[in-house]
């Protein structure tokens, strides 16, 4: 099983860190990182990754992962990553993202009239680019699954790994991942931080 | 503040990455990538991280972030993260580790004594490298933070940024990353997950 990984430059590491780990440790998966050019990308707070594929190179994969930055506006224009996902997602058996990397499978037309869901901070703008919004942590339509902020590449990716391989498999990978979270503080949504925390970070993420 | 994350080959890419994501947007971090070399540094399951320092450049830092590995017992034999502790450790503010990495810690003498946490599957083998280990998923002591396995290095470093900036800060942070875990499975402990997924995995994990 081929596993895609899009690379581009601003990315969320941890986005793509989260899945790769659940993923690509199956030992069934060959993992791929895809990016416009063989050169290494720089992450959004400094981690350089080196892909193994350019867009161009690989266009087939069973699995697609998209992971999302802070900067989605400005991968939306670059349009390498959406031109990828129109020629990779209609033989892909999963299309995937993560955080604000659903904007770039809506933006490639796959997230129209469907079930999504997203960062927090973005919803209305995923819902303007035609999705169908939903506040959940992971959302599965078809062949399409979709993650709440960051984070939540991880449940995605752990679902993913169920509905694949199953339970017993998926607990295993929980396991050895020493999954059993237990947040410092109970701040992780709108819904449970602070008022003033949210207001912050509402005005911090706010697309510019 | 100048944080330090130490690559070496077949480390787990998650165990750096949920901490990295934490700290490094922290806008008074800068972040470093410190290896034996200046070679790109593969982890465990193929994705390839760039390092902006070599352990002989970078011998300072006020945090020190150590991520574990499957092969931690090739990482203790190899030594150059453990002699790099050996000379980064007694200046920096911050000392900590990520799942197996706790057990580099121990090899420098960091962990003599102390209380500390690692990977559920290797409790006896830190034990015997001279620390008092605890099941905690994050551990402070004094000045050295530890973490369980591979996820928990996210409880770890939002632990760290409450004690760095302060509780409003961590509650940010955790609420950027969204994190607000649903694992889609209750198998994230040896406690919780199936019998049958425990034995399975402790045999896949015992060291060789």
């Amino acid at each position: 099983m081929d596993i895609a990984f899009a690379l581009y430059p601003g990315m969320t590491a941890l986005d793509l860190v989260g899945p790769y780990d659940v993923l690509a440790n199956q030992p069934e998966v060959t993992a791929h990182f895809v990016a416009a050019s063989p050169d290494p990308v720089r992450c959004d707070a400094g981690l350089v990754l080196v892909p193994t594929a350019t867009f161009d190179e690989l266009t087939t994969a069973d699995v697609l992962v998209v992971p999302g930055s802070g900067r989605w506006a400005e991968a939306l224009e670059d349009g390498a990553v959406t031109a990828w996902l129109r020629r990779a997602h209609p033989t892909a058996t999963w299309t995937t993202s993560v955080c604000t990397g659903s904007t770039l499978l809506a933006r490639a037309g796959i997230l129209t009239g469907r079930p999504a869901t997203t960062h927090w901070a973005v919803r209305d703008e995923l819902a303007a680019l035609g999705a169908l919004v939903r506040t959940d942590r992971v959302v599965v339509d078809g062949s399409v699954i979709t993650a709440a902020g960051v984070s939540a590449g991880i449940d995605m990716a752990l679902t993913l790994v169920g509905l694949v391989w199953g339970d017993r498999r998926a607990e295993f990978t929980q396991l050895v991942l020493e999954y059993d979270p237990r947040p410092p503080y109970r701040a992780g949504s709108p819904e449970t931080a602070p008022a003033e925390v949210v207001a912050f970070a509402r005005d911090v993420l706010r697309p510019r």
